[in-house]
Protein backbone atom coordinates (compact mmCIF):
# COMPACT_ATOMS: atom_id res chain seq x y z
CA UNK A 1 0.00 0.00 0.00
CA UNK A 2 1.28 3.53 -1.20
CA UNK A 3 1.97 6.38 1.64
CA UNK A 4 -1.47 8.46 1.72
CA UNK A 5 -0.51 12.20 3.01
CA UNK A 6 -3.14 11.40 6.43
CA UNK A 7 -0.67 9.05 7.11
CA UNK A 8 2.12 12.11 7.72
CA UNK A 9 1.00 13.59 10.49
CA UNK A 10 0.63 9.81 11.84
CA UNK A 11 4.31 9.31 11.52
CA UNK A 12 5.05 12.41 13.75
CA UNK A 13 2.90 11.12 16.42
CA UNK A 14 4.13 7.66 16.17
CA UNK A 15 7.95 9.06 16.37
CA UNK A 16 6.54 11.12 19.76
CA UNK A 17 4.83 8.20 20.66
CA UNK A 18 8.16 5.93 20.60
CA UNK A 19 10.37 8.70 22.33
CA UNK A 20 8.32 8.76 25.18
CA UNK A 21 7.90 4.83 25.19
CA UNK A 22 11.63 4.92 25.15
CA UNK A 23 11.66 7.25 28.30
CA UNK A 24 13.26 10.44 26.04
CA UNK A 25 12.95 13.36 28.09
CA UNK A 26 11.17 17.04 26.66
CA UNK A 27 14.36 18.01 25.09
CA UNK A 28 15.28 14.45 23.50
CA UNK A 29 11.54 14.36 22.25
CA UNK A 30 11.74 17.61 20.29
CA UNK A 31 14.57 16.46 19.04
CA UNK A 32 12.99 13.13 17.58
CA UNK A 33 10.33 15.35 16.40
CA UNK A 34 13.09 17.92 14.94
CA UNK A 35 14.48 14.97 12.80
CA UNK A 36 11.49 13.39 12.20
CA UNK A 37 10.28 16.75 10.00
CA UNK A 38 13.30 16.55 8.18
CA UNK A 39 13.20 12.51 7.68
CA UNK A 40 9.52 13.63 6.10
CA UNK A 41 11.02 16.12 3.90
CA UNK A 42 12.80 13.81 1.98
CA UNK A 43 10.92 10.62 1.49
CA UNK A 44 10.35 8.24 -1.26
CA UNK A 45 6.68 9.09 -1.74
CA UNK A 46 6.69 5.18 -3.67
CA UNK A 47 7.61 3.85 -0.16
CA UNK A 48 4.67 2.17 1.76
CA UNK A 49 3.93 3.40 5.53
CA UNK A 50 6.18 0.75 7.04
CA UNK A 51 9.07 1.71 5.10
CA UNK A 52 8.95 5.31 6.33
CA UNK A 53 8.22 4.02 9.99
CA UNK A 54 10.92 1.50 9.55
CA UNK A 55 13.29 4.04 9.32
CA UNK A 56 11.35 6.89 11.83
CA UNK A 57 11.77 4.08 14.37
CA UNK A 58 15.66 3.46 13.81
CA UNK A 59 16.18 7.22 14.65
CA UNK A 60 14.36 7.00 17.93
CA UNK A 61 16.45 3.95 18.60
CA UNK A 62 19.31 5.71 18.11
CA UNK A 63 18.51 9.20 19.29
CA UNK A 64 17.46 8.12 22.96
CA UNK A 65 20.17 5.12 22.84
CA UNK A 66 17.21 2.68 23.59
CA UNK A 67 17.23 -0.87 21.81
CA UNK A 68 13.93 -1.77 22.84
CA UNK A 69 11.58 1.23 23.29
CA UNK A 70 8.66 -1.31 23.64
CA UNK A 71 9.98 -3.78 25.91
CA UNK A 72 7.80 -3.36 29.07
CA UNK A 73 5.18 -2.71 26.71
CA UNK A 74 5.21 -6.23 25.03
CA UNK A 75 6.14 -8.11 27.75
CA UNK A 76 2.59 -6.85 29.82
CA UNK A 77 1.01 -7.56 26.75
CA UNK A 78 1.68 -10.95 26.47
CA UNK A 79 1.20 -11.75 29.73
CA UNK A 80 -2.47 -9.83 29.77
CA UNK A 81 -3.24 -12.03 26.63
CA UNK A 82 -1.92 -15.03 28.43
CA UNK A 83 -4.12 -14.71 31.09
CA UNK A 84 -7.18 -14.61 28.78
CA UNK A 85 -5.58 -17.71 26.67
CA UNK A 86 -7.97 -20.46 28.61
CA UNK A 87 -11.16 -18.48 28.12
CA UNK A 88 -9.67 -18.14 24.18
CA UNK A 89 -9.26 -22.30 24.46
CA UNK A 90 -12.43 -22.87 25.97
CA UNK A 91 -14.54 -20.74 23.79
CA UNK A 92 -13.27 -21.96 20.44
CA UNK A 93 -13.60 -25.75 21.96
CA UNK A 94 -17.06 -25.14 22.23
CA UNK A 95 -18.08 -23.13 19.28
CA UNK A 96 -20.55 -24.75 16.52
CA UNK A 97 -17.52 -23.42 14.45
CA UNK A 98 -14.38 -23.86 16.15
CA UNK A 99 -11.96 -22.81 13.10
CA UNK A 100 -14.18 -19.93 12.05
CA UNK A 101 -13.97 -18.85 15.84
CA UNK A 102 -10.05 -18.96 16.40
CA UNK A 103 -9.34 -16.70 12.93
CA UNK A 104 -12.05 -14.50 14.46
CA UNK A 105 -10.29 -14.40 18.18
CA UNK A 106 -6.36 -13.96 16.22
CA UNK A 107 -7.95 -11.01 14.26
CA UNK A 108 -9.13 -9.88 17.87
CA UNK A 109 -5.38 -9.58 19.23
CA UNK A 110 -4.49 -7.38 16.56
CA UNK A 111 -6.22 -4.33 18.65
CA UNK A 112 -2.83 -4.74 20.97
CA UNK A 113 -0.84 -2.26 18.84
CA UNK A 114 2.22 0.65 19.49
CA UNK A 115 -0.31 2.76 21.86
CA UNK A 116 0.24 2.71 24.93
CA UNK A 117 -1.21 -0.74 26.82
CA UNK A 118 -3.91 1.33 28.41
CA UNK A 119 -5.63 2.33 25.31
CA UNK A 120 -6.96 -0.94 23.67
CA UNK A 121 -9.77 -2.65 25.19
CA UNK A 122 -8.77 -6.49 24.63
CA UNK A 123 -11.90 -7.86 26.11
CA UNK A 124 -13.93 -5.68 24.60
CA UNK A 125 -12.42 -6.62 21.52
CA UNK A 126 -12.70 -10.13 21.97
CA UNK A 127 -16.52 -9.76 22.82
CA UNK A 128 -17.00 -7.96 19.43
CA UNK A 129 -15.22 -9.87 17.05
CA UNK A 130 -16.49 -12.98 17.99
CA UNK A 131 -19.72 -12.16 17.02
CA UNK A 132 -19.84 -9.18 14.31
CA UNK A 133 -19.76 -10.20 10.84
CA UNK A 134 -16.59 -9.88 8.50
CA UNK A 135 -16.05 -6.49 6.77
CA UNK A 136 -14.15 -8.70 4.22
CA UNK A 137 -14.83 -12.43 4.63
CA UNK A 138 -12.51 -15.34 2.69
CA UNK A 139 -12.96 -17.28 5.57
CA UNK A 140 -14.09 -19.85 3.50
CA UNK A 141 -11.37 -19.59 0.96
CA UNK A 142 -8.85 -19.63 3.80
CA UNK A 143 -10.10 -23.06 5.25
CA UNK A 144 -10.34 -24.41 2.25
CA UNK A 145 -6.36 -23.51 0.89
CA UNK A 146 -5.52 -24.92 4.40
CA UNK A 147 -7.46 -28.21 4.05
CA UNK A 148 -5.54 -28.39 0.88
CA UNK A 149 -1.93 -27.43 2.33
CA UNK A 150 0.79 -29.35 3.71
CA UNK A 151 2.12 -26.53 5.68
CA UNK A 152 1.37 -23.19 6.53
CA UNK A 153 3.62 -20.15 6.75
CA UNK A 154 1.88 -17.78 9.76
CA UNK A 155 3.80 -14.18 9.46
CA UNK A 156 2.95 -12.25 13.27
CA UNK A 157 2.81 -9.29 13.94
CA UNK A 158 2.73 -7.57 17.92
CA UNK A 159 3.75 -9.09 20.84
CA UNK A 160 0.98 -10.46 22.82
CA UNK A 161 -1.22 -10.98 19.62
CA UNK A 162 1.35 -13.72 19.27
CA UNK A 163 -1.26 -15.77 21.87
CA UNK A 164 -4.24 -14.79 20.05
CA UNK A 165 -2.44 -16.67 16.91
CA UNK A 166 -1.07 -19.56 19.10
CA UNK A 167 -5.18 -20.33 20.03
CA UNK A 168 -6.06 -20.55 16.34
CA UNK A 169 -2.59 -22.41 14.99
CA UNK A 170 -2.97 -25.17 17.75
CA UNK A 171 -6.24 -26.35 16.57
CA UNK A 172 -5.12 -26.65 12.78
CA UNK A 173 -4.21 -30.04 11.36
CA UNK A 174 -0.64 -29.21 9.52
CA UNK A 175 3.05 -28.08 10.60
CA UNK A 176 3.16 -24.23 11.15
CA UNK A 177 6.35 -22.13 10.95
CA UNK A 178 5.68 -18.93 12.83
CA UNK A 179 7.97 -15.87 11.33
CA UNK A 180 8.50 -12.96 13.91
CA UNK A 181 11.39 -9.89 13.37
CA UNK A 182 14.34 -10.40 13.88
CA UNK A 183 15.37 -7.49 16.00
CA UNK A 184 12.88 -5.30 18.03
CA UNK A 185 10.77 -2.75 15.99
CA UNK A 186 7.83 -1.09 17.49
CA UNK A 187 6.04 -3.39 19.93
CA UNK A 188 6.29 -6.11 16.99
CA UNK A 189 7.21 -10.06 18.59
CA UNK A 190 10.16 -10.81 17.98
CA UNK A 191 11.87 -14.76 19.09
CA UNK A 192 11.70 -14.29 22.59
CA UNK A 193 8.49 -12.79 22.34
CA UNK A 194 6.84 -15.40 20.65
CA UNK A 195 8.73 -17.91 23.23
CA UNK A 196 6.55 -16.11 25.92
CA UNK A 197 3.34 -16.17 24.25
CA UNK A 198 4.20 -20.07 24.30
CA UNK A 199 4.33 -20.61 20.17
CA UNK A 200 7.32 -22.65 20.17
CA UNK A 201 5.52 -25.40 21.35
CA UNK A 202 3.10 -25.53 18.21
CA UNK A 203 4.90 -24.28 15.50
CA UNK A 204 8.27 -23.67 14.41
CA UNK A 205 9.49 -20.42 15.30
CA UNK A 206 11.81 -18.17 12.59
CA UNK A 207 13.00 -15.16 11.43
CA UNK A 208 12.12 -12.94 9.24
CA UNK A 209 15.77 -11.63 9.47
CA UNK A 210 14.58 -7.96 9.45
CA UNK A 211 13.40 -5.86 11.95
CA UNK A 212 11.41 -3.11 9.72
CA UNK A 213 7.86 -3.15 10.45
CA UNK A 214 5.41 -5.35 8.30
CA UNK A 215 7.24 -7.68 5.75
CA UNK A 216 9.49 -5.84 3.50
CA UNK A 217 10.78 -8.71 1.22
CA UNK A 218 13.62 -7.24 -0.23
CA UNK A 219 15.00 -6.72 3.77
CA UNK A 220 14.51 -9.85 4.41
CA UNK A 221 17.06 -12.44 4.91
CA UNK A 222 17.38 -15.18 1.79
CA UNK A 223 16.37 -18.14 3.70
CA UNK A 224 13.02 -16.46 5.08
CA UNK A 225 12.58 -15.27 1.52
CA UNK A 226 12.99 -19.00 0.51
CA UNK A 227 10.43 -20.05 2.46
CA UNK A 228 7.96 -17.29 1.52
CA UNK A 229 8.21 -18.28 -2.02
CA UNK A 230 7.49 -22.33 -1.19
CA UNK A 231 4.89 -21.73 0.98
CA UNK A 232 1.38 -23.17 -0.19
CA UNK A 233 -0.61 -20.86 2.41
CA UNK A 234 0.46 -17.96 3.87
CA UNK A 235 -1.57 -16.09 6.76
CA UNK A 236 0.34 -12.72 7.35
CA UNK A 237 -1.72 -10.66 10.69
CA UNK A 238 -1.73 -7.10 11.29
CA UNK A 239 -2.18 -3.48 9.14
CA UNK A 240 1.51 -3.42 8.25
CA UNK A 241 1.98 -6.72 6.79
CA UNK A 242 -0.80 -5.70 4.56
CA UNK A 243 0.68 -2.53 3.78
CA UNK A 244 3.65 -4.28 2.63
CA UNK A 245 3.28 -7.65 1.45
CA UNK A 246 1.09 -7.80 -2.36
CA UNK A 247 -2.15 -7.88 -2.15
CA UNK A 248 -2.33 -10.05 -5.78
CA UNK A 249 -0.88 -13.23 -4.05
CA UNK A 250 -3.32 -15.94 -3.81
CA UNK A 251 -1.84 -17.65 -1.34
CA UNK A 252 -1.69 -14.69 0.90
CA UNK A 253 -4.27 -14.13 3.59
CA UNK A 254 -4.33 -10.79 5.09
CA UNK A 255 -5.68 -11.14 8.97
CA UNK A 256 -6.66 -8.44 10.53
CA UNK A 257 -8.82 -5.66 12.16
CA UNK A 258 -8.53 -2.41 9.93
CA UNK A 259 -7.75 0.02 13.30
CA UNK A 260 -6.38 2.95 10.62
CA UNK A 261 -9.32 4.64 8.42
CA UNK A 262 -6.51 5.05 5.33
CA UNK A 263 -6.44 1.45 5.17
CA UNK A 264 -9.86 1.26 5.70
CA UNK A 265 -10.60 3.15 3.16
CA UNK A 266 -7.42 1.34 1.06
CA UNK A 267 -9.31 -2.31 1.82
CA UNK A 268 -12.52 -0.86 1.19
CA UNK A 269 -13.81 -1.65 4.44
CA UNK A 270 -15.26 0.88 7.60
CA UNK A 271 -12.89 1.76 10.20
CA UNK A 272 -12.52 -0.78 12.61
CA UNK A 273 -14.10 -3.47 10.66
CA UNK A 274 -12.92 -7.00 10.66
CA UNK A 275 -10.84 -8.63 7.71
CA UNK A 276 -10.02 -12.30 6.36
CA UNK A 277 -8.43 -10.98 2.84
CA UNK A 278 -7.14 -13.68 0.47
CA UNK A 279 -4.70 -12.04 -1.94
CA UNK A 280 -6.26 -11.78 -5.75
CA UNK A 281 -4.05 -12.85 -9.19
CA UNK B 1 -0.54 28.12 27.01
CA UNK B 2 2.66 27.70 24.75
CA UNK B 3 3.16 24.98 22.16
CA UNK B 4 3.31 21.55 23.45
CA UNK B 5 4.98 18.87 20.82
CA UNK B 6 1.77 16.93 20.50
CA UNK B 7 0.37 19.92 18.78
CA UNK B 8 3.00 19.24 16.07
CA UNK B 9 1.50 16.35 14.42
CA UNK B 10 -2.16 18.38 15.08
CA UNK B 11 -0.64 21.12 12.44
CA UNK B 12 -0.09 18.54 9.92
CA UNK B 13 -3.56 17.71 10.40
CA UNK B 14 -5.20 21.09 10.59
CA UNK B 15 -3.09 21.77 7.34
CA UNK B 16 -3.75 18.98 5.17
CA UNK B 17 -7.60 19.73 6.21
CA UNK B 18 -7.39 23.15 4.73
CA UNK B 19 -6.20 22.09 1.93
CA UNK B 20 -9.07 19.83 0.98
CA UNK B 21 -11.26 22.10 2.46
CA UNK B 22 -9.52 24.59 -0.37
CA UNK B 23 -10.53 22.26 -2.90
CA UNK B 24 -6.65 21.29 -3.50
CA UNK B 25 -5.71 18.48 -5.57
CA UNK B 26 -3.26 15.89 -4.57
CA UNK B 27 -0.23 17.77 -5.69
CA UNK B 28 -1.41 20.98 -3.88
CA UNK B 29 -2.40 19.02 -0.86
CA UNK B 30 0.91 17.52 -1.04
CA UNK B 31 3.04 20.90 -1.60
CA UNK B 32 0.98 22.55 1.16
CA UNK B 33 2.02 19.65 3.50
CA UNK B 34 5.91 19.57 2.52
CA UNK B 35 5.53 23.64 3.21
CA UNK B 36 4.26 22.89 6.49
CA UNK B 37 6.84 20.55 7.73
CA UNK B 38 9.35 23.22 6.55
CA UNK B 39 7.57 25.74 8.60
CA UNK B 40 7.47 23.20 12.04
CA UNK B 41 11.44 22.98 11.49
CA UNK B 42 12.13 26.78 11.95
CA UNK B 43 9.13 27.43 14.24
CA UNK B 44 9.33 30.18 17.49
CA UNK B 45 9.15 27.60 20.54
CA UNK B 46 7.64 29.99 22.58
CA UNK B 47 4.32 30.86 19.89
CA UNK B 48 1.07 29.71 21.02
CA UNK B 49 -0.24 27.47 19.28
CA UNK B 50 -2.63 29.78 17.11
CA UNK B 51 0.15 31.68 16.24
CA UNK B 52 1.85 28.90 14.15
CA UNK B 53 -1.70 28.16 13.05
CA UNK B 54 -1.95 31.48 11.57
CA UNK B 55 1.06 30.71 10.07
CA UNK B 56 0.13 27.39 8.49
CA UNK B 57 -3.60 27.98 7.20
CA UNK B 58 -2.04 31.93 5.83
CA UNK B 59 0.19 29.42 3.61
CA UNK B 60 -2.67 27.24 2.99
CA UNK B 61 -4.76 30.47 1.63
CA UNK B 62 -1.93 31.60 -0.45
CA UNK B 63 -1.04 27.74 -1.73
CA UNK B 64 -4.45 27.10 -3.10
CA UNK B 65 -5.30 30.63 -3.89
CA UNK B 66 -8.60 30.80 -1.91
CA UNK B 67 -9.13 33.22 0.29
CA UNK B 68 -11.96 31.45 2.57
CA UNK B 69 -11.21 27.67 2.23
CA UNK B 70 -14.14 27.42 4.95
CA UNK B 71 -16.49 30.07 3.67
CA UNK B 72 -19.04 26.84 3.17
CA UNK B 73 -18.91 25.15 6.19
CA UNK B 74 -18.93 28.49 7.97
CA UNK B 75 -22.43 28.98 6.27
CA UNK B 76 -23.85 25.57 6.51
CA UNK B 77 -22.89 25.30 10.38
CA UNK B 78 -24.65 28.51 10.63
CA UNK B 79 -27.67 27.58 9.15
CA UNK B 80 -27.85 24.25 11.18
CA UNK B 81 -27.42 26.63 14.35
CA UNK B 82 -29.80 28.81 13.45
CA UNK B 83 -32.65 25.78 13.00
CA UNK B 84 -31.89 25.06 16.33
CA UNK B 85 -32.10 28.75 17.96
CA UNK B 86 -35.97 27.99 18.56
CA UNK B 87 -35.47 25.19 20.62
CA UNK B 88 -32.67 27.27 22.47
CA UNK B 89 -34.63 30.04 23.51
CA UNK B 90 -37.45 27.75 24.37
CA UNK B 91 -35.34 25.95 26.70
CA UNK B 92 -33.63 28.14 28.32
CA UNK B 93 -36.94 30.36 28.91
CA UNK B 94 -38.18 27.24 30.81
CA UNK B 95 -35.32 27.10 32.86
CA UNK B 96 -35.55 27.63 36.60
CA UNK B 97 -31.81 28.81 35.70
CA UNK B 98 -31.94 30.54 32.55
CA UNK B 99 -28.28 32.31 32.69
CA UNK B 100 -26.83 28.54 33.79
CA UNK B 101 -28.59 26.99 30.73
CA UNK B 102 -28.18 29.92 28.51
CA UNK B 103 -24.00 29.78 29.75
CA UNK B 104 -24.33 25.95 28.73
CA UNK B 105 -25.58 26.60 25.28
CA UNK B 106 -22.98 29.25 24.30
CA UNK B 107 -20.49 26.39 25.56
CA UNK B 108 -22.56 23.43 23.36
CA UNK B 109 -21.73 25.94 20.12
CA UNK B 110 -18.06 25.31 20.66
CA UNK B 111 -18.26 21.76 19.46
CA UNK B 112 -18.86 23.27 15.83
CA UNK B 113 -15.10 23.27 14.67
CA UNK B 114 -12.94 23.10 11.81
CA UNK B 115 -13.85 19.53 11.02
CA UNK B 116 -16.28 18.52 8.47
CA UNK B 117 -19.52 19.38 9.42
CA UNK B 118 -20.37 15.94 10.00
CA UNK B 119 -18.01 15.08 12.29
CA UNK B 120 -19.43 17.02 15.25
CA UNK B 121 -22.72 15.99 16.81
CA UNK B 122 -24.74 19.17 17.65
CA UNK B 123 -28.02 17.84 19.30
CA UNK B 124 -26.12 14.91 21.22
CA UNK B 125 -23.54 18.02 22.45
CA UNK B 126 -26.62 19.93 23.39
CA UNK B 127 -28.29 17.22 25.15
CA UNK B 128 -25.37 16.50 27.19
CA UNK B 129 -23.97 19.94 27.99
CA UNK B 130 -27.36 21.48 29.46
CA UNK B 131 -27.13 18.36 31.90
CA UNK B 132 -23.63 17.66 32.73
CA UNK B 133 -21.59 19.27 35.52
CA UNK B 134 -18.87 21.80 34.79
CA UNK B 135 -15.59 20.62 34.79
CA UNK B 136 -14.32 23.86 35.62
CA UNK B 137 -16.77 26.12 37.37
CA UNK B 138 -16.84 29.88 38.10
CA UNK B 139 -20.13 30.16 36.72
CA UNK B 140 -21.24 32.28 39.91
CA UNK B 141 -18.29 34.66 39.40
CA UNK B 142 -19.46 35.13 35.94
CA UNK B 143 -22.68 35.41 37.14
CA UNK B 144 -21.83 38.40 39.66
CA UNK B 145 -19.21 39.75 37.45
CA UNK B 146 -22.12 40.43 34.76
CA UNK B 147 -24.44 41.87 37.67
CA UNK B 148 -22.29 44.60 38.63
CA UNK B 149 -20.48 45.59 35.04
CA UNK B 150 -21.57 48.13 32.50
CA UNK B 151 -21.31 46.29 29.60
CA UNK B 152 -19.74 43.19 28.30
CA UNK B 153 -16.98 42.63 26.04
CA UNK B 154 -17.97 38.99 24.43
CA UNK B 155 -14.88 37.61 21.72
CA UNK B 156 -16.46 35.35 19.41
CA UNK B 157 -15.09 31.96 18.13
CA UNK B 158 -16.39 30.05 15.14
CA UNK B 159 -19.06 31.20 12.54
CA UNK B 160 -21.93 28.68 13.83
CA UNK B 161 -20.98 28.74 17.55
CA UNK B 162 -22.61 32.30 16.55
CA UNK B 163 -25.67 31.90 16.78
CA UNK B 164 -25.51 29.84 20.41
CA UNK B 165 -23.58 33.31 21.78
CA UNK B 166 -26.63 35.08 20.28
CA UNK B 167 -28.95 32.51 22.49
CA UNK B 168 -27.03 34.06 26.08
CA UNK B 169 -26.23 37.61 25.12
CA UNK B 170 -30.47 37.86 24.00
CA UNK B 171 -30.58 37.08 27.61
CA UNK B 172 -28.54 39.52 29.46
CA UNK B 173 -29.54 42.74 30.70
CA UNK B 174 -26.66 44.87 29.32
CA UNK B 175 -25.02 46.14 26.27
CA UNK B 176 -22.99 43.81 24.92
CA UNK B 177 -19.54 44.58 21.93
CA UNK B 178 -19.53 41.35 19.88
CA UNK B 179 -15.85 40.88 18.40
CA UNK B 180 -15.14 39.05 15.29
CA UNK B 181 -11.91 38.39 13.01
CA UNK B 182 -10.79 40.90 11.09
CA UNK B 183 -10.61 38.73 7.71
CA UNK B 184 -11.40 34.74 7.08
CA UNK B 185 -8.71 32.53 9.35
CA UNK B 186 -10.22 28.48 9.83
CA UNK B 187 -14.29 28.87 10.65
CA UNK B 188 -14.00 31.61 12.70
CA UNK B 189 -16.43 34.12 12.69
CA UNK B 190 -16.34 37.33 10.35
CA UNK B 191 -18.72 40.16 10.64
CA UNK B 192 -20.65 38.59 7.59
CA UNK B 193 -20.79 35.31 9.49
CA UNK B 194 -22.41 37.51 12.65
CA UNK B 195 -24.93 39.13 11.00
CA UNK B 196 -26.29 35.62 9.30
CA UNK B 197 -26.27 34.70 12.95
CA UNK B 198 -28.62 37.72 13.80
CA UNK B 199 -26.18 39.02 16.30
CA UNK B 200 -26.25 42.36 14.94
CA UNK B 201 -29.92 42.69 16.70
CA UNK B 202 -28.51 42.21 20.01
CA UNK B 203 -24.82 43.31 20.13
CA UNK B 204 -22.94 45.43 18.54
CA UNK B 205 -20.56 43.78 16.12
CA UNK B 206 -16.32 45.39 16.28
CA UNK B 207 -14.05 43.59 14.51
CA UNK B 208 -10.67 42.73 16.50
CA UNK B 209 -8.69 43.84 12.74
CA UNK B 210 -6.86 40.54 13.06
CA UNK B 211 -7.14 36.95 11.41
CA UNK B 212 -4.95 35.44 13.57
CA UNK B 213 -6.67 32.59 15.26
CA UNK B 214 -7.34 33.65 18.62
CA UNK B 215 -6.98 36.34 19.81
CA UNK B 216 -3.23 37.61 19.70
CA UNK B 217 -3.54 41.17 21.15
CA UNK B 218 -0.25 42.15 19.78
CA UNK B 219 -1.76 41.59 16.24
CA UNK B 220 -5.35 43.57 16.86
CA UNK B 221 -5.99 47.14 15.71
CA UNK B 222 -5.30 49.79 18.33
CA UNK B 223 -9.19 50.60 18.36
CA UNK B 224 -9.95 46.63 19.56
CA UNK B 225 -6.82 47.03 22.11
CA UNK B 226 -8.71 49.99 23.73
CA UNK B 227 -12.04 48.23 23.80
CA UNK B 228 -10.25 45.48 25.45
CA UNK B 229 -8.36 47.44 28.12
CA UNK B 230 -11.86 49.56 29.03
CA UNK B 231 -13.69 46.77 28.88
CA UNK B 232 -15.03 45.48 32.80
CA UNK B 233 -16.11 42.12 31.81
CA UNK B 234 -15.00 39.88 28.88
CA UNK B 235 -16.32 36.47 27.49
CA UNK B 236 -13.75 34.82 25.31
CA UNK B 237 -14.83 31.93 23.72
CA UNK B 238 -13.37 28.69 22.66
CA UNK B 239 -9.91 27.27 22.42
CA UNK B 240 -8.24 29.76 20.34
CA UNK B 241 -8.92 32.29 22.52
CA UNK B 242 -7.71 30.48 25.79
CA UNK B 243 -4.65 29.58 24.38
CA UNK B 244 -3.76 33.00 23.05
CA UNK B 245 -4.79 35.16 26.21
CA UNK B 246 -3.58 35.74 29.62
CA UNK B 247 -5.00 33.55 32.11
CA UNK B 248 -4.00 36.02 34.49
CA UNK B 249 -6.81 38.61 34.15
CA UNK B 250 -9.76 38.28 36.35
CA UNK B 251 -11.84 40.33 34.00
CA UNK B 252 -11.78 37.33 31.66
CA UNK B 253 -13.69 34.66 31.78
CA UNK B 254 -13.34 31.36 29.49
CA UNK B 255 -15.79 29.64 27.88
CA UNK B 256 -14.99 26.49 26.29
CA UNK B 257 -15.37 22.95 25.43
CA UNK B 258 -11.74 21.81 25.99
CA UNK B 259 -11.70 19.24 22.40
CA UNK B 260 -8.10 18.93 22.36
CA UNK B 261 -6.49 16.82 24.91
CA UNK B 262 -3.18 19.27 25.14
CA UNK B 263 -5.90 21.69 26.31
CA UNK B 264 -7.90 19.84 28.70
CA UNK B 265 -4.73 18.84 30.31
CA UNK B 266 -3.26 22.39 30.51
CA UNK B 267 -6.70 23.77 31.96
CA UNK B 268 -6.59 20.01 34.61
CA UNK B 269 -9.55 19.41 33.10
CA UNK B 270 -10.79 15.93 31.28
CA UNK B 271 -11.12 16.19 27.83
CA UNK B 272 -14.59 17.00 26.49
CA UNK B 273 -14.85 18.44 29.55
CA UNK B 274 -17.05 22.05 29.85
CA UNK B 275 -15.09 24.98 31.45
CA UNK B 276 -16.19 28.45 32.77
CA UNK B 277 -13.02 29.63 34.11
CA UNK B 278 -12.16 32.78 35.15
CA UNK B 279 -8.91 34.03 34.88
CA UNK B 280 -6.98 34.22 38.34
CA UNK B 281 -4.96 37.85 38.95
Amino acid sequence: MRTYLDCYPCFLRQALDAARFAGADDEAQAHVLQETLALLQTLDPAATPPEIGDQIHRRVRETTAHADPYDTVKRVATERALELYPWMQHHIAGAADPFGQAVRIAIAGNIIDFGPSSQYDLEGTLAEVTQAPLAIDDLEALRSALSRASSLLYIGDNAGETVFDRALIEILDLPVMYAVKGGPVLNDATLDDARMAGLDACAALISTGSDAPGTILSRTSPDFRRRYQEAPVIIAKGQANYETLSPGDPRVFFLLKAKCPVIARDLGAATGGLIVKQGSA
